[in-house]
């Protein structure tokens, strides 16, 4: 059982901390994006160095008090608000923003874990190169917290999550003893693979404090594209083609549906739709080419055989810097215009390429016999990633269907993982989603990760709650 | 303390598995390539079936036998020979070689543990895909072997080591339980990362049954060029311009020393060298280009942009399949001149690619301190990875230099450690360098490793005494 971090705790942290380290807990800590809950605390603690870190860990795991990881607070899935439990010490790494490197010619560069994903982009862009991480929230998110839950976004395809990105980590573990490991090194084979076990864990093994990252040679020149599919699958087809044709180029393969498109229409009439009437699928892809390949010619002819072939119906290529953001912007506001609409029930959930157009099309008819919804499937189609968003049709609310929400879920859950997908493809388990990974989760992962949970952090200070549910 | 794999133990077993599973030790199962040490085992397990395994893993660790994992046998550092200690059983996965599906249009296959590598890539190439690791030993090092030693090779630079090409496993853990992790999703973050921490991990957390693999288009054309360089340093600068200039494109970027050269015309006159004059330094590169890319007009260019910028002194592009074989049979057949020569010491170190040139020039003078040696230096340049290797002066033996051995090889770790480099590139540990990680690896790392070998093989039956001192 875990003990509160009451006055006592703190004020003795605080003695033991420079001035200022520990402060009073403030309203914004506790907040979920999506307001679904509230997390509570006894006090926040914002460490100048790794060092500060290491004291306070060291302090909670003698006095066996939990430890919330805060980062940009953009997680989707609890893992940053404890809203039941002994009152924990919640830990940001805002003040630790510094770029601590930067080694253009090693395509690297070493970064404090509270820098947003932002202002890592910038330094990189700075030193001419590509930090190639990229989501919606990156202006307040932060670095830490993307490696912590292994984020996503857009280039997935081409660059790897946020794990691929990374080459070293320095980090406390739970008892306080720090990890140095910002290694700049592309192989190591020295020991167990300590870096990836803590990327992806949600705070729950330990805090990522900095990190060495791979930067990559900015493309020559981007071509981006909007392109009208007939069907998923067609989609899907039209990726093949395009990665037969542009090797490892493609960086962004998104699909966009005629349902995210009418939101848009509906709650930010302001933006321009690209197309005069709704299409009910699109797709939008970005590749980045090198010299000697013209973007333009390229997606030209990237269309012309995919409309031979029967892929694609319309399509524009962006002929400026302008419209490409015109374009992006489309895809970068359908989160917005859903939160406006208001789902009933939102899933980040991912498939095998080749279950993707099965799963849409069984989707829709077997989501129907629940109610009568308006559904946006949408998302990171050339990872098999789908954002796949239930709301009331035109006129009701979502409050009117919340006794729904559960089954809604269950079902699109069952049917993933019958396909052989994932229940969380980028959001992380955090605590939203504990229950699923009990139910979903293969047995033997599972146990190996209440040992190695054990091991690590022996009293469950570390995020208490997330991933696993904490020990009674 | 464990106990031996005996007569007793080994009827038991044999009992519970299908017919011939158990059988009595070969000594085939036994050799170090390099013939330094000697393995033992009380018997051989050739499993047909991941069930098979689990009745294997779930005997030993009742009744507290050793298991050496045993792949294609082409291990360098002794992980899959155990020459002390209660004999243990040798579990050898060479019956588990079925390619279990292939789908090109997920650019995934699944494969058994036991097939060669050249079987995955033939089995790949079939279904019109790359499967793009390669490596000296692949007609004998299996796909199991390769993922539990994180194998690197040559294509590191553009398609990453074994890890960056798995997508899920299914394995067995050491108290027997089977763990279905054969995902082909390109992101899930559902719990801790344990397919990462069993690839790498030389067989001490688990037996690899089957992997799925990520797979990738066939470049449309392949250029291969060899270019004489004047030192390392201008090297790695040709490294940056051809990647500025063919940013991902790039798969090989091997250096060549002149030594190595020079062995190859000592020990194996009947290989063409590749100039006239043995040249001190050159590079093997080679990119693979999409459609519209000319490799012979992109080599030129780089060509003659880096002479131009004093880069690059003489070259060579190949032009036919013919001669990119003999370009690479010149690097390919360096290990074994090496053999033929006899080295003294060899050493597979990583640096951050800032380091390199820094090591090079420091290394010789520092080593001849310690006598008068040929040091071979070449390797995977572009992901900063050296085999870096002495030899006796011509007309002297490396028995002569036996002595030296010890000092050689930590005057070349410290150096190599003292810039922020690796001990351990892509061979791993294996029971040659316990020493050598205990020695350089961070304490906080190896505490971690050694609580969580604890937590998941709590007898310590896991390939006892690789990667971590076995408990006494």
């Amino acid at each position: 059982m875990l003990n509160p971090a009451d006055a006592a705790f703190l004020e003795s942290l605080a003695n033991a901390l420079p001035e200022g380290v520990i402060s009073p807990t403030e309203p914004r800590y506790l907040e979920d994006p999506r307001r679904r809950v509230t997390g509570q605390a006894g006090g926040i603690a914002r460490p100048r160095t790794v060092e500060d870190v290491s004291v306070i860990l060291a302090a909670c795991h003698a006095a066996r008090v939990g430890v919330i990881p805060y980062g940009g607070g953009t997680g989707l899935v609890w893992a940053q608000v404890q809203p039941t439990g002994p009152a924990p010490l919640v830990l940001s790494l805002e003040r630790m923003r510094a770029v601590r490197a930067v080694h253009p010619s090693e395509n690297v560069m070493v970064v404090e874990a509270g820098a947003t994903l932002a202002e890592v982009q910038a330094a990189a862009e700075e030193a001419g190169r590509l930090f190639p991480l990229s989501l919606a929230s990156q202006g307040s998110a932060q670095i830490g917290g993307n490696l912590a839950t292994n984020a996503g976004g857009v280039n997935v395809l081409r660059y790897g999550n946020t794990r691929d990105l990374c080459l070293g980590l320095e980090a406390v573990l739970p008892d306080g003893t720090i990890w140095h490991g910002l290694k700049r090194l592309r192989k190591d084979n020295t020991g167990y693979d300590l870096r990836n076990l803590l990327i992806g864990a949600e705070g729950t093994l330990g805090i990522i404090t900095a990190a060495s990252l791979k930067l990559s040679p900015i493309p020559a020149a981007m071509g981006t594209a909007l392109m009208v599919v007939p069907s998923p699958a067609a989609a899907l087809d039209l990726l093949a083609l395009v990665q037969a044709r542009l090797g490892g180029l493609v960086s962004a393969f998104e699909l966009i549906s005629g349902v995210g498109l009418s939101f848009l229409a509906e709650k930010m009439p302001e933006l321009r739709q690209p197309f005069a009437q709704v299409p009910e699928w699109m797709v939008l892809l970005e590749v980045g080419l090198p010299d000697g390949l013209d973007p333009d010619a390229a997606l030209t002819g990237l269309f012309e055989a995919a409309a031979e072939a029967g892929l694609v119906l319309d399509g524009l290529i962006a002929q400026s810097h302008a419209q490409r953001d015109d374009f992006w912007s489309v895809r970068e506001n359908i989160p917005e215009a859903n939160r406006r609409i208001g789902a009933i029930s939102s899933h980040d959930i991912s498939l095998p390429l080749g279950e993707v157009a099965g799963f849409i099309a069984e989707g829709a008819p077997a989501l129907a016999t629940l109610g009568d919804f308006r559904i946006n499937c949408f998302g990171h189609l050339g990872d098999g990633n789908l954002h796949y968003n239930l709301f009331p049709k035109a006129g009701e609310t979502r409050e009117q269907h919340e006794n729904s929400r559960e089954a809604i879920k269950t079902m699109v859950h069952d049917m993933v993982h019958a396909r052989g997908g994932s229940v969380s493809a980028e959001h992380g388990i955090g605590r939203l989603k504990v229950d699923d990974l009990e139910k979903y989760g293969d047995p033997a992962k599972l146990a190996a990760m209440r040992a190695i949970k054990l091991a690590l952090d022996p009293k469950g200070i570390m995020n208490p709650g997330a991933v696993l549910r904490a020990a009674p």
